[in-house]
């Protein structure tokens, strides 16, 4: 690892390699994987790990948490709002350039621990002028609107004159690469200096004119003395690029230093007409106090988290620091405070989905905050509650009743998806997830219910989960279609998690998620009548639901189809699956992963029986307490064979599973692609985002897997270990209504601690067994 | 040379090789030097050779004659307005890059005789598909405001789906690579797509509001059948980018044409409200008519241009490309009708010099429209006569009287010439040009009265020129200062020509000048009292001029101090001047150019003997009838020595005194040095534009020095010409006094012939005997 030179006090921030992500070597191909890997958000807003520099091939993303636009893009998406991340560095007039210079030395390091990116690249230029750029930059956990960048300049062999020009780049577009998608969201409001130096640039959206102001201003110093040094400097409004630049002299092999500070405001925050006067009070309050200050308690939030969710693997570095790689981001991406936003699937990371939030977020990424930052759980739910009045939009629209939450949601929970795009083979295709996958308004309820089963928030349930629960429910009998020749209710023309089948009747996940949908709504209705009168009243009343409607939802409970082969003990995936063509998966490539069985062909995936992601298995995981050892292993092992893992969903929820049935070499393999999806890119498509669910995922193979955590049908917490060989050790931390436990697990011993307590004792059931915790 | 595969009607436009300028090989290190040699103009706009594509290291510019605007600029600047040359290929998705394909083919070519720009590319992407890309572009000299271009497009081993996007980009700057220096101009006003397709950008100016309006139509077809094949069309406002986007399906080797329809209309032309509608119609109109249509027009006035401009050196190739190379970019930036503009030092091919006309104009351009294209000459003139009170004003403000002409004049009149710049170590210098380099004032008398002399053009002169001569004669007057001790008139703390030595006394060019614009307002006073008293009444009365004034210009004229070594016979450079220490050059480099001589010290060369550019020598071609032949080789020789050639302005003037006196050798070495300045690039600067000087002066070479034509003192029109060995025949074209003439040389033997007769009988004075011409 290259050294860095400049103070000790990072120098110590740096010692703990299992912490750290590296980068060692320049490759412009991967700029924009490392952009991905290296993108900071802080829940607020996410910034792409592009370098201040700019570089080839590059695609810079600085996302703000709900900030949406349409205009020509098909459908809204987040908003790559204009960018603060530029300082290009001038040697005697020239440009230095990482694609144009010699590389002599390269190294950027993603600290984890502290949430800051390190880089230290020392540069040759044509004219033999060695400069040594060494820095780094955070986005605050503290004051989320600051953000800053330190670089540390050095001429090394030469006394001359450096310029820097610190930008604001409002010229950005979202799917720039892409000229049939290319789009411009915002227009410049105000390209203008602050009186005393620094710029600012206001954009807006061009749909609603939603107003993101971003101010930064620059001191540049010597390392030695701490005075400026700059003799001239120039404003410049460049159109959509807001720009200052500064001249100083320096001296061979002294190092001087450009601190950039940032500060964002938007209209989501504040009035519109209070933004620049807030940006420019931040931007100086911030300059003012200097970097350390921020740094400090950005850096202390940092600990705090980690202190929760940090996963300790002893044994395994590798599975140690991908899974700490997960943790980080999907920690990093959620605002805990902001009840109008969600994750996207991409979190805040890159532009892949449009930045739409799925059911990646309450499925696979919210157990995450359910059991590690529950007051940032509540706010991903919250983001649904707030949207709940567009879902009955959304069913109404539909013809439904009750909540229909969208397939893709953004900011105004409207339907989201795309109505059309590309195949495999570049032709146009009709995308009807947002028509009929449904599923996604049952797995809300589901989440809305894990996260009451481990929290105990009864506060949250009465004022807003319970009526979620009961307007999807609702929504679930409106959609049910009863036949009355077989005398069922059915669920026709959907789609389930598993993509490869599209008009499906019937598939079991929907049917079966839509029936304990419809089940805890009566529950939590004959909850209230008992606990709380007075809100089942209110509530009643508010959305209009009389007993007639509840003992309607009583009687179609137990006629909802789910096409179940008893015999075998197979769930059929939806009707008529079994009739498809079996191909049954036997190769695999070098990563472990299927290679398309001999003969199929892949613009028919429909007519077969091969399975894009767990779809059936996927059930037997939400719902593991409904489904006994011998079912979950049956089907685990027929679907296994007939799963093609074309989507990162899947790996974690089939290591999952396989820990459970017994299958723990492919668990181990599976939890490992997971950790790594992004790390070394195994789908190809790191650059355009994080893969977030595939984050919560692996986490979960992590708890819920390894760590063999669940709760079981009475609401006990069960822990239920298994440890790959290798693994010494793994301790991981969680909150269980209200309490903070510690579980170390060496071998087949499992120690649970608490470590913050709520004053009442705590069951566990260890392997089965009850132990009461202290 | 590679082969077009597109109609055979245009490979014949490419028979002839001396027509050609050819770039065979892509280096991108050479985008921006090409970029100037390949620059299109018109007149009214000047498109630099960029690649519709985009390439790595590129410059793009986009100049229309007279739009300028300062903003954040030093001074008021040619505006690189929005450019429309953008045509981006994409193959199944991705993006054709010249700097990331494999480059199989390359040719580009300049066709100087018709003003087109053609292009054969062929690229091999790396997933192995092959495209060949070929094409041309004009700016049409018919319709000024329209331009095209057409793509020839062949998927040579594929069938596939080929992507086209058009743009106009708008998010230009000048200065784009000195971030010191970067500036934007313009403000989008509107961008937006016509109802039947197409895009349209207007923009303003940032300081008056002066709009520019752009607009394209795309057609897109198959070569063998022309129907349109487009099946998805996009358009998109990227901000400040008009983008339309287009898909269609391609066949194996059958090749698709893509035709670019632009028009540009600015509110210089026509009112703001009507800019947006003018290039609506004037784009449909052309898309309707077809590229051809227009472009056989813009040939034909190619082909009468050359009819005369072209210079024919038989026996040495080089030479007579190279110096047609000068001749048509010279050509090709005169508006012919436009009295509101000149051509700047850089013409309309790049950012250098700001856009800004100099002498450069008036004494190394202007002969060569004088005698080939008088109608340009005049307007050229017409546009410092707009200036005049400008020119009066500018007088004003320094103190003085009549009408001074600033350094560097833009669209206003005022000086534009910046106060600060660099000095070769990059460190900051005041420049004094601006200030006090005052002959420019006489350089445009002189030109008014050579334009004069060789058209007979007395309605201009009443109407304008004699104006010009009186007001700058009465600059002259009153700038002169009495030295009583001497009794003698003196101009102190000048800059002549030679702009190595600043606030020097008494320079000889410019107090000979002065002295000459003095004498010639009296002769024109004389002249006009006798033959146009009418005339003379409301002028002086315009002028306020009276006889006493006059008088006194009489008394002074005598008195005007010039500094002459009568012994030696040398003009003495400026006062003092021998007094500097003196260096003389013994050693040149491998270009023939001057090396420092040893112990110069470069900063300080103010206190040398050494000179930048022809200065006494340049009073001695300009003023050659004052000066015997004797004096001229004697002062040739003695600054030759001492003339560093640091301007390109240099050169070919050397070279015409060079043959007035014998020193042949270094005339053609001289010669060759001028014509190829851009072509290889010698002075290192061609990116930055066009060295129009230069290329005026190369004409001058071949015509008033090897064609050996001069005017005398009577007024008569001189052919002495000298040809070097291997010229077996020069032959060129003048005007004079309104009738065309062909002067064909072969070795000594001279032929004059009439092309076109005004109807009087030419004398013309070969070798010094009188011969009449029919």
């Amino acid at each position: 690892m290259a050294k860095f030179t400049f103070v000790d006090d990072i120098n110590k921030l740096l010692s703990d390699d299992k912490w750290l992500i590296l980068q060692e070597r320049y490759d412009k191909k991967l700029n924009q994987r490392y952009e991905t890997n290296f993108t900071l958000a802080n829940g607020y807003m996410g910034l792409r790990g592009s370098f201040e520099e700019g570089s080839d091939d590059e695609c810079p993303g600085n996302f703000i948490a709900g900030i949406f636009d349409k205009s020509e893009a098909q459908v809204r998406e987040l908003v790559n709002v204009q960018n603060w991340v530029g300082i290009k560095v001038y040697v005697n007039g020239k440009n230095l350039n990482l694609d144009k210079c010699e590389i002599l030395d390269f190294i950027r390091i993603l600290d984890m621990k502290h949430g800051i990116l390190f880089r230290g690249i020392t540069l040759k230029d044509d004219s033999g002028m060695i400069t040594r750029i060494e820095g780094y930059r955070f986005l605050s956990k503290h004051n989320v609107h600051r953000a800053a960048i330190k670089l540390f300049i050095t001429p090394v062999n030469y006394n001359g004159a450096i310029a820097v020009e610190s930008i604001i780049d409002g010229s950005v577009l979202n799917s720039k690469e892409n000229p049939a998608y290319k789009t411009k969201h915002l227009r410049i409001v105000e390209n203008t200096n602050f009186v005393n130096g620094g710029c600012y640039l206001e954009t807006a959206t061009r749909d609603d004119d939603t107003r993101i102001g971003t101010g930064f201003y620059v001191k540049v110093y010597r390392s030695d003395d701490g005075n400026n040094i700059v003799k001239h400097k120039r404003f410049a409004p460049l159109g959509e690029i807001s720009s200052e630049y500064y001249e100083f002299d320096v001296t061979e092999n002294k190092t001087v230093e450009v601190d950039k500070f940032v500060s964002t405001y938007t209209s989501r925050d504040i009035s519109k007409e209070k933004i620049k006067s807030e940006v420019e009070k931040d931007v100086y309050n911030f300059a003012s106090e200097g970097i350390d200050k921020e740094l400090l308690k950005h850096i202390e939030i940092y600990e705090k988290l980690w202190n929760v969710a940090d996963i300790k693997i002893e044994g395994d570095d590798e599975a140690d620091k991908a899974l700490r790689f997960n943790i980080f981001h999907l920690m990093s991406s959620v605002s805990e405070s902001d009840y109008r936003v969600s994750i996207a699937a991409k979190a805040l990371h890159g532009e892949g989905y449009k930045g739409h939030v799925f059911w990646d977020t309450e499925i696979f990424m919210l157990p995450f905050f359910i059991y590690v930052y529950p007051k940032a759980a509540k706010t991903l739910l919250m983001y649904r509650y707030n949207l709940l009045d567009a879902a009955r939009q959304n069913a109404i629209r539909n013809g439904y009743k009750g909540a229909q939450y969208p397939w893709e949601s953004a900011d105004t929970g409207n339907e989201e998806t795309p109505q059309w795009g590309v195949d495999y083979k570049g032709n146009p295709v009709r995308i009807w997830t947002g028509d009929i996958e449904y599923h996604i308004t049952a797995d809300i309820a589901f989440a809305v219910f894990e996260y009451y089963r481990a929290t105990d928030d009864i506060d949250f349930m009465l004022k807003y989960g319970i009526e979620m629960i009961l307007e999807t429910a609702r929504f679930w009998v409106s959609r049910c279609e009863y036949n009355s020749s077989l005398d069922r209710y059915e669920i026709n023309d959907v789609i389930g998690p598993d993509e490869f089948h599209e008009h499906v009747n019937n598939n079991s996940y929907t049917n079966f998620l839509a029936r304990w949908n419809i089940q805890k709504a009566i529950e939590f209705v004959e909850f209230l009548k008992k606990e709380y009168p007075s809100t089942y009243e209110m509530l009643t009343s508010k959305i209009c639901l009389t007993e007639d409607e509840l003992k309607n939802w009583g009687d179609i409970i137990p006629k909802i189809y789910i096409p179940f082969d008893k015999e075998k003990k197979i769930l059929e995936q939806f009707e008529g699956y079994f009739k498809r063509k079996d191909y049954v998966i036997d190769k695999f490539d070098e990563n472990n992963m299927p290679i398309w069985p001999d003969g199929v062909d892949i613009t028919k995936l429909n007519d077969t029986q091969l399975v894009k992601q767990a779809d059936v298995v996927m059930l037997m995981l939400l719902l593991g307490e409904e489904f006994d050892y011998e079912t979950k292993k049956i089907n685990y092992e027929y679907y296994q064979k007939r799963t093609m893992h074309k989507s990162s969903l899947g790996p974690s929820m089939y290591a999952i599973m396989g820990l459970k049935v017994g299958d723990y070499k492919n668990a181990y393999y599976s939890f490992l692609r997971s950790a790594n999806v992004d790390l070394v890119d195994n789908q190809g498509n790191t650059k355009e985002g994080l893969h977030a669910a595939s984050a919560g995922g692996t986490w979960q193979v992590a708890v819920f897997g390894f760590g063999g955590l669940y709760v079981d049908k009475e609401g006990a917490l069960n822990i239920n270990p298994w440890l790959p060989e290798k693994w010494r050790k793994l301790s991981y931390q969680i909150y269980w209504k209200g309490n903070l436990l510690q579980i170390n697990i060496v071998k087949d011993n499992v120690d649970v601690k608490i470590l913050e307590s709520n004053g009442k004792k705590i069951k566990v059931k260890i392997k089965g067994k009850d132990v009461e915790v202290n």
